[in-house]
């Protein structure tokens, strides 16, 4: 039996992606951000919601731009603390030892030391509410050498990022393969 | 050193949710998708991508109305079926053997035997390229009694939802709790 929760924005898993973009005076900052995901395959595009109020939003604004970093397991520190406190007041990357590197396609930073990075063009920015949802065309997609697989593609298992639970407040894992996609429900079912 | 792979649409981790929407004839259909999050607080929306090619488009659009269901793992042949047939040539439910209950609060429905539906007003309808983003409000959340932690909301790890790897075509369970978030990041970068 179902329990009504109410009005709710919960979704299970949810990603949790690093926002790089630069400040007014170039410096490069970086926020932590789960209400992101894929949202065209083609042109490729990558939406991530943020509150007006947060630094970062007018830096995304103004330089039509912005990248996604994703981390693995041994950063979760570095990213929540990047969630934590304003770029207003700190300089994230240097509190937290790492290194901002420029994006080759558009005027954003990323961080170096994470193996994920996607060089996002502002596209349209969506007010809905407390958030605005930024919707970025990825004009590139950066990964180090050692995540991937021996078809050129990301292994996430090489990757190992991490996932938010939303409502819990608790950085999980990713888990062991479970089955193929477009293969294990072939059939099954009749 | 990071390798460019080119524009892509790639994200680690996406989520799995079943799309769940009424046919012309009024016929309850579900569809997978992994283009989808949350994408604003207050008021409560999400957002799913969804090809214009696709039987539920329509459905979606005409009664403005969608859910969101999430599965357990036990349940991964059943979604990955959602995704690889139309429902204008099958009656997922009836084949998958599931059971579709109307929402309370929207024209749709959602699957009984999983854990979670989201029931969905839509917003808006976002053409972004082959994929259109439909951006619903949230007017209810419902859980499984079974899955509710002490507190009344949701427990992952008793919900066991999974999730995708894109370019990997692979489900994956979640793994374990890696650190407390708003927390593990407090003091420890300085």
């Amino acid at each position: 039996m179902k329990r009504s929760l109410g009005p709710r924005a919960l979704l299970y898993p949810t990603p949790v992606v690093v926002v790089g973009s630069y400040d007014a005076a170039g410096k490069p900052n970086v926020m932590t951000a789960a209400w992101a995901g894929v949202c065209c395959s083609r042109p490729p595009c990558v939406a991530v919601s943020i509150r007006r109020s947060r630094y970062s939003y007018e830096g995304i604004v103004r330089r039509q731009a912005f990248t996604l970093s994703i981390a693995s397991t041994e950063h979760v520190a570095q990213v929540d603390y990047f969630g934590l406190v304003s770029g207003a007041t700190e300089d994230k990357f240097a509190v937290a030892g790492l290194t901002p590197v420029r994006a080759d396609t558009v005027d954003a930073p990323y961080v170096a030391e994470f193996p994920i990075a996607l060089e996002c063009r502002l596209r349209q920015a969506i007010d809905l509410g407390v958030h605005t949802q930024f919707v970025g065309e990825v004009l590139d997609f950066k990964a180090d050498e050692s995540v991937l697989g021996p078809e050129g593609l990301p292994d996430i298992e090489k990757m190992r990022p991490f996932l938010y639970a939303p409502g819990q407040g608790t950085y999980y894992e990713i888990g062991p393969a479970l089955a193929r996609a477009f293969s294990v429900g072939k059939g099954s079912c009749a």
